[in-house]
């Protein structure tokens, strides 16, 4: 037992709280300190960088041949955007798969920016239904695009996006993926699963931290995606179309956080890459939820959809028990969680992503021994 | 006589090369160990360090009571264009006063975003023509906005934008300003100076890290623009309402990036303000000018246009002299300057901001005559 599990008090390497968050998290020391350095956003040493941050990316996802990797700055949503509005033709048609609030939010964005979109939604802990959705695509012909979120981060469900892949390949349909909160961790290989394009940024399973999206696009479909977009900021195929000329960026990038997220990918790399990375936070998660279950709480989800990145707990019964005394019980012994955003259920969420191992989640279920015996919670069933 | 200036090499406090360029630049070491934390994007200490940044920046144009800062994450660009998108309304027409790079992006944008635009044109070494700017207000009257760069980083000129914005006032139109590389070192008084929002970004004056925009906008103009914005990440009038209501950013925030510029502002106040940081660059820019002409170098422009934040100088005519050679000799003492960007004439710039000082002008001065020597130039006249 460590000293952390004896005191039931959680501290990053830097000493901060642990971020039990679904990202911005904890990160290393030493990717931190990967951002003490300036350097010229035109200048060889940042772009050759930013170039391993970008191939090793695609690495990840077997997408080398196939994808181009274009960063976006900002967050994901920015990515997410940035696809959707470089990817579906201005008389293109979208369908979201929306199980929770980032479906929602892709479909919000696609209204927003003047593309048509339809959605096919299946309650927060239930997986798309995909018999459903072969009949929206046989019946609707003008949807060009499909969108699905791998994890949706609201409930921390894992969606079958290898089933949905290959029934929207079928349908001669193009797919784009929300993989945020599970790229580096859950496996994704473009030469298996077909998409067009898959965003994701800097600061979830990867843990670097934030301000860069990223959007694995296919080539071809990119480059016939030229002047597409309904914004210059947010063009993926303006921004490829110069970083390939050039190798710089059209407009100043995030040089720290690219530095950071290049000693990060070197930890991934040193971890085992997505398998070692995805196996640390298989073993979180089992951790977590077998202590939380011993201690009474629910979770939201069957272990068979249950993603290892974020998990919701039902909000227990017990009067005694008030969320925001938990919430800053736990803050106080240096484990921040995550307030629920079910519209389903009153619920609460902790993440098992980030700098963060076994003994992390112990510690963390210490902390919660000790905030419900200062609630005087006795029976924690939800 | 410091050893910097002795043996011509230039460095920054953390060992790197000093960045001559117009932002991304050389930050202090002390604003780079602000990022050595992680903090979660809901957790209050974040949150306080976010809206002290965001009143600071108000209160350094006097806008504090008329304006809000609303934060954009991403680069400068992102926020002229979330400025433009949110602001010019779908039945409006923007006039871009173009005379450089960022005037010309500026009107790309609006384009591209589908707003109507017109531009006014000058050429890269010659202030708007305000006659001209006055006739057009008069003669078309579907315009409902003028944007106006303060500082067109293209040549370094200062334009006039006190004159500019009493001018669109007087003819009941609303002023935008991208103050990017102004902003923080030349004063603009909203109290005085009339517009409705007025762009910059973190890694310019402020002397933070790249990673985040922001947009002072009048309070009842961006309150009336709510819904206007063709992007949802983009839209300015969305992200303040959001931040108002729970004080939270809608998507992640770059955290790290905003504790840099939470210790750059400290240190921002503790040098003065923008007083203070003015009269540094003045300093830097006259060293600069003075040693540069003295060695036979010529500037675009006359003093009296030249903006203290980054000079363009002439190419040498002597076929001796190679800028790539003079770049890299240069680079190799630890000064990192920039290309030129104009359309008239061969050039190169040298940026006067960042966390640099007399000392590190004077060592830039004795770099260029090892490399004028090392490359045999005799004569400098362009
Ligand atoms: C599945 C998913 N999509 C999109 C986003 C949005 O990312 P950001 O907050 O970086 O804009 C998130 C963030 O948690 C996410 O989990
Ligand atoms: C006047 C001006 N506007 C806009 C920009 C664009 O900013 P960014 O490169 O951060 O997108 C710059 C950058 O130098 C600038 O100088």
């Amino acid at each position: 037992m460590t000293d952390r599990e004896a005191d039931g008090r959680g501290a990053s390497e830097t000493g901060d709280p642990l971020l039990l968050t679904p990202g911005p998290l904890t990160t290393s020391a030493s990717v931190k300190r990967a951002m003490l350095h300036d350097w010229g956003s035109r200048d060889r040493t940042f772009l050759e960088m930013n170039e391993r941050v970008l191939a090793r990316i695609a690495g990840m996802a077997n997408a080398t041949a196939t994808h181009a990797c274009v960063p976006m700055q900002g967050s994901g949503t920015f990515a997410v955007e940035a696809m959707i509005g470089t990817m579906v033709p201005r008389d293109g048609k979208l369908l979201v798969l929306v199980n929770g609030a980032y479906g929602t939010r892709a479909a919000r964005i696609c209204a927003r920016i003047g593309r048509a979109v339809a959605t096919l939604e299946t309650p927060e802990d239930t997986p798309p239904d995909l018999a459903a959705l072969e009949r929206r695509l046989a019946e609707d012909q003008a949807i060009t695009h499909v969108l699905a979120v791998q994890c949706e981060t609201t409930s921390g469900i894992l969606n079958p996006v290898e089933e949905i892949a290959t029934l929207v390949a079928d349908a001669g349909r193009a797919l784009l993926i929300d993989a945020m909160s599970a790229f580096g961790a859950l496996p994704l290989d473009a030469g298996e699963v077909p998409f067009q394009a898959l965003a994701a940024s800097s600061n979830k399973c990867l843990e670097g931290v934030p301000g860069l999206g990223f959007v694995l696009c296919e080539r071809g479909a990119l480059a016939a995606a030229a002047g597409n977009a309904p914004s210059l900021a947010l063009d993926l195929a303006d921004q490829q179309a110069v970083l390939e000329k050039t190798g710089q960026y059209r407009f100043t990038p995030p040089i720290h956080v690219i530095a950071a997220l290049d000693q990060a990918i070197a930890e991934h790399a040193a971890e085992g890459g997505v398998t070692g990375r995805g196996a640390r936070y298989a073993e979180n998660c089992q951790v977590l939820v077998d202590g939380m279950r011993t201690r009474g709480f629910e979770t939201l989800l069957p272990d068979e959809l249950q993603a290892p990145i974020i998990v919701t707990f039902r909000m227990p019964a017990d009067p005694a028990f008030d969320f925001t005394r938990f919430y800053d019980g736990l803050a106080a012994r240096g484990y921040l969680i995550y307030p629920g955003k079910l519209t389903v259920a009153e619920s609460f969420r902790i993440g098992c992503i980030g700098r963060l191992a076994r003994a992390d989640m112990e510690g963390a279920l210490a902390a919660v021994d000790a905030v419900l015996a200062e609630m005087g919670v006795t029976s924690v069933a939800a």
